[in-house]
């Protein structure tokens, strides 16, 4: 199965452990991305995914493309010119205190592409799904333009189109984010979303739910699922459901609507090593899990513990096989030792 | 508002994660002590914050004034001169296994200072608070008087005084402390302390509390702050309330007397990162609280969420800003990332 | 008093933190294996421990015995000779993600050792007890052959016989260990197992118990250890007692019948630094306290509290002293630090 | 006396020892730019520094500013905003492997900066001397600009003024170069080149030397250093004179011209460990020895004995004291060690 | 252009920086074997370079075979299965110590692999050029046979076979060898070797040449490449000429005959960050060169070239570009940063 | 053979690679010391080793001891008590930039011993020789006494004497140095001194010779021999002979004098790791050599092998098996791979 995922590849600088920014001379540096991150997942569980961005020639685009290449990941795609990759500062949090993201991206490669720099009916030839998030669009009007484009061709190709909403405050306005959104939706099959996101980028609520902390409200993620697939007549709507009780301890599952069923999955109760990535990785596991057939309740019960992995894994790909995923989603979180 | 500390400034060697000392040749080499850190956290505040010590002119005496200065702490009134930095060896504990720390601090440049070596009059020129811990006047007779030099002329300059009982045993016995202590405190307006100290150093004691775990004694804490008042005319007595129940977990808050009410703060539940320093930071953020003129309740509420952030940040310095102060204390402690 | 411990001594790679298997490149390379870290623990509470194995002359084999002289181990009867050390690859697991351990121990100097290497009758001479795990025996029919000659020399010099019966399913089946460990069982004094292995080993099982979780079940362990007394004449058997929440999380605890009495250890709550070497740090107590004429009920709370301070301890090895773990059994597990 | 640099203030993020870019997921992250490497020179000689640029308010600009109060460089007139730190990434060259520098310093706040973002008369209350290199002009017009107005203001103040050519090529073309630096000259007393620098920006050039090689040309250097100081007028000249051997030896020098005596220094052979920051050093302790009265002769060795020192240190910042440079400049350089 | 190579891709453990064997507890882990350091070579030149071996299936395996994606090597060639992957623990020398190699790779999937595994014809479809050396048949009978085969079918699709005699007299005796490179250079169109291999393996000497040191003896080389083409009908033979002045310290440089011209390169005095891997680094450049069609002269330039910078880069593999190459070649080694 | 050596070890503190003083948070923590240096060199060579000094018994004392166990030095006659070890900071210096030492070594446990600490009547039974350094002698004037009740004892013993001069001025003046070695020196046998200590001691010199530089002044060295062995009847007189070129190169030789012969090994051209200990190496070589009965040449040329290896190594621990110091000393200095 050929699956294509178009976003920013970002070098992503973070203190080693808990240190907060600076405190040693030294950063760990890996690179990361929503759809990037959807890639790696995918060709880790031993799909044909192809990543599609813009690069720069010089040994830090090389960097990015090399991480991807590492774990298998199709990069002949990917377009290389413009003069920077985009950054961001991770700090990683821990019990109160919340983990810092500070955005270096204005400028990169990526979001001073032209729509001209991609041949989309070229890259989607042979192609069975496509997958972005919001996070494309929010980094301009060329790049809203280009994913119209991308979603144009990728329909008249009939390859699927998944779209993850992830909101992001720190790039475009909530209007912004709606106007751009709901035209681009009306190609998606498959919607991912959280509480959040529903309501920053299209209003919808929601009710009696409170998004610090408490416990699930089953009949509100209902209700957002819902409201989601009517307005947009999308096939299948995910929302995740997240509780941060802290930095280091999180509760995640996911509730998936076909349309029909309702189906949440387990909840796990997550001691965290890394949280960020955990929201693709959930993504990289759906779109695998449907593509190899899997009914409702089980491929919402794969992604999710495909993510509550990830929350173990350091950096923002998820390095985990299918079969690890399996042992996890069938009941065994034991983290014992087999010797 | 300028606010001056006096103490010990000390080379912390600990090793790396949770080494146990010397399992690998690497140890993480920083600088802390009590009232250093309390600098460090009001200069972090944005105040003017003043250290008071003694260190030798060769390079690791200037690597500990390096130190300060990189958090903008004013370093010009140390005194330069003395053989040796005084050392603390420190073990990070783990679950059941309790940190380590071992001295190697005697005859650090500070404890062989002489009360000649400092000019209080000129460096109370134009401060408002003066703040100093039970450790200092520990190491040694010289100590207790250049203390009380202090007290004096801070009080001569109108300068409020704050002291954190902070009983050291293996420093001195109880009998030394209780003498020195007790002639030291006639000085001080704001009493910081917790049950143990106010047993060790003044033999006063709580009812029906067990300091090894277990519920809060509400009432308990009320009469050691009561009794301190008493005793010593303090204006406003602070007593941090610590529950170990391991190494890696605490139950953390605070409750701040002001001669009327007795105020008690949220409790938190910590994933400790680094407990050196956590008292010191709640010195720092009362310092600063009260300085800024917060009411009693606030005041304590913002002591507490500094020095819970304080117990996940590596080292003795805790680097936060008032502003990630004051999310916690406003009831955020969910550790989300901001994107 | 004198202890020997025979079995193999690897070199354990492992990804530093929490990283997965070359995620960076850098391994944490250590030495390790059942019985040397028996005779470990048993150095640092001051015992005179030796280990018996087969090591390479080369470099690799020489600092798998200077990690052995660190600590005080006589390495004087290891055989030098032989190609290679074995090896193990070992990823920390946390959270759901459990831990991964690769063998890559085949064709090692200890493998391929014969009868004639040793000469167990000078081996022991003057000593008090003998340890080995089912793991040496699994190794291959020379080693079983070894084993039964090291037992038939300690009995004809009056030598105590403990043996942990340590199944590895990666290295024999059930019914090779079977056959192998009912005719070396034969020779034992005092047998440590856990639940799983007295069942995948002798076939005997405890009712009414879920090794994966959940409470446990006092009268199922009592049945397994007096079902293993019976079967074979062992004066004492130690069952260990592991709740695996997650690869962060366990409970730990112990039973050990004496052949009248069954008392039951305190139960650990443990957050994991490192969980490979806890059975082996419940051995190298158990031996301590029991060739220091400890109770049964203090014994097996000085092996508990041996080995619940070994999992925040990194490496095999269990870096602890007597008073550190008398501190622990005593009560006092709330990780204060002492200053 | 009191001195202020102005420039830029740049994150650098290098590989750890000799690894090419992204060989391994760490980086070596410190701060560095030329006129703030000039800065904490003069700091670090015991001189007050001043060091002037814009830098944003978020935690990668805090640690900037951080990195200079380290060493005791006032940072009070560092005007706060803008939106990123610029950045370059250096790979460190050895044998034949040059360093490779790739900037990503676009759009940093300085280069952003208007000329109201600063109030030289207000930062030139009291100062003796000014310093910037034409690294500063080169970032934008408006930079350009900016250094105009520092030098009229620095000139109305009677500070003396000095320039490092310092041309890079990847920031500004040679007539871009020549028609600012031509500009900003005549408000120069004090002027640093090399003579790539002096034919690259001004088209002066030294007849029959090799830059790439082989030994000096005493009378080349001479006149370019004459032609420099006729045609801006400067009171000194000096020119550094590297001979490249490979990217880990080098041969050093340098030759002062005071408009009487061209003053040539001892040749160091240098063993590099970091060569970026050499010139700066060179600046730092040319500006320290004329101010401290220094003869010519005396002032080009401690300025070329400053800058062999910086060569053996990591980063961008010359770590060293007067006492150190005297005693190399005096002769001894045999890296004895005093015990 | 594509080129096939074919051996064993091993795991390297080395302790850091100057560290000898586990004077630490860290090792970097990296993974190297000639013919794969020449894949990555010519993939880092931009040619399509597929690499052929067995490698188990485990998560060591798979991270040996993402070590060759990263850098674009075709990967899908490679046989999986077997048990372990080949080791080889590497010491880094320095001044007079030398670097010492212990070997641990006997019973890797490769060395067990059978002549069965490989479909040669698929292989060699569309194929340009084969590589191995005369490590790979020195693991074993078995592995001769593959060799053999894979030169037969390598004629008979009409690819260019190259071959690196590497003598490893850990692997086998000078008559083993002489044996088994007998039968395989007869299919030979480009042999690499040194003085030591040819005598070594074929008793082919150079007269008057000290191989410890001293000046290079061109007529020897000559002499020795000439018999090795008369022998075996060689189309080219290259010689590589190292002088080992220190571990430190070598000068380099090699020399090649087409039948007709011995040219000779540039020597280069190498100041050496990491040796290994620098004769499969010249094999690299030698293959890239004469694919893209340079003379003997420039051939041998660009591969002497290559591996001068091979010998200031960590790990085995030669992390350089074409143009990195070219401006080394073209005679720029002065190390100067561009900027 | 046994030995015993008898003196101080420390903790050594050094900044890693080249780093100044805490540039970053990281130190590299040793243990070393001259006389524990030489005990560890000679286990390395199979010699039955002992160390005598006086550690604390906490945990710091503790891995003292455990890193000579490591080596297999014996420690059983260690005298266990006191406050402190003694440490000492290291910075390694490069090309112009010299090593700093930084002594914080006062009231360690050994420098506040008592003669009663020490059985040398029981130390001595059995041991062949003894070896101590001008170092312990200068650490008070307790040492003095006790180091004069070690000589006495062990020539009542029938023990060889060896003692190298290693003048501290840090820890002493030469007046004190003259008084108490001239005493020192009556029971000694074999002296070890450079040029620089006999003058600094016992103001022997050498005519014509500068230390800073320059060739070898043979004659001088012969006189500085004879003089010293006739002045205190010396058996054999060593002079190790150092260049010190820069902190990065050295040469490096010596002569020993056997009353008849002087015999000058060759010379070796460093590039140095670590020159700490670098004499000590010198002295353990030399011991090993005499007590393996090698003629005078033989033993000169053992020993500077010896230690020009050690220059190689980090730490103060000459990590070298005998045939790799043979191997050097007959003449293979080009550091190449065995493979």
């Amino acid at each position: 199965m050929k699956v294509v995922t178009f976003g920013e590849l970002m070098l992503r600088l973070a203190p080693n452990g808990y240190y907060r920014f600076f405190q040693d001379d030294q950063l760990q540096a890996t690179f990361g991305g929503g759809e990037a991150n959807v890639a790696v997942s995918l060709a880790n569980y031993g799909m044909d995914a192809s990543f599609v961005t813009k690069l720069p020639t010089h040994a830090i685009g090389q960097a990015a493309v090399n991480s991807l290449r590492k774990y298998g990941v199709d990069t002949s795609k990917i377009v290389r010119g413009g003069d920077r990759v985009g950054i961001y500062f991770l700090e990683k949090g821990a019990s109160q205190r919340g983990s810092v993201c500070i955005y270096d991206r204005a400028h990169s490669a990526i979001q001073e592409a032209a729509p001209s720099d991609f041949d989309w009916d070229a890259i989607f030839e042979g192609v069975d799904w496509f997958h972005f998030t919001g996070i494309t669009p929010a980094l301009g009007e060329n790049l809203v333009e280009i994913c119209r484009e991308a979603c144009k061709a990728a329909k008249a190709h009939g390859v699927k189109i998944s779209c993850d909403l992830n909101y992001r405050g720190k790039l475009w306005t909530r209007d912004q984010a709606r106007a751009a959104m709901t035209d681009l939706c009306q190609y998606v099959d498959v919607c991912i979303s959280n509480e959040e996101d529903a309501k920053d980028v299209f209003g919808i609520e929601a009710e009696n739910t409170d998004i610090y902390g408490g416990k699930l409200n089953k009949e509100g993620y209902k209700s957002v699922a819902k409201q989601l697939a009517d307005k947009f007549g999308f096939e299948k709507v995910a929302i995740t459901l997240r509780t941060s009780i802290s930095a280091s301890d999180n509760d995640w599952a996911a509730m998936l609507y076909d349309g029909e069923n309702y189906c949440f999955s387990k909840e796990y109760h997550l001691h965290i090593v890394d949280r960020v990535g955990g929201g693709d990785s959930f993504g990289g596991g759906l779109i695998y899990a449907l593509l190899s057939g899997k009914n409702t309740q089980d491929a919402v019960e794969f992604a999710v513990a495909a993510s509550a992995l990830k929350h173990s894994i350091e950096g923002d790909y998820n390095l985990v096989t299918v079969s690890e995923v399996e042992k996890l989603a069938g009941g065994d979180g034991s983290g014992r030792v087999q010797r």
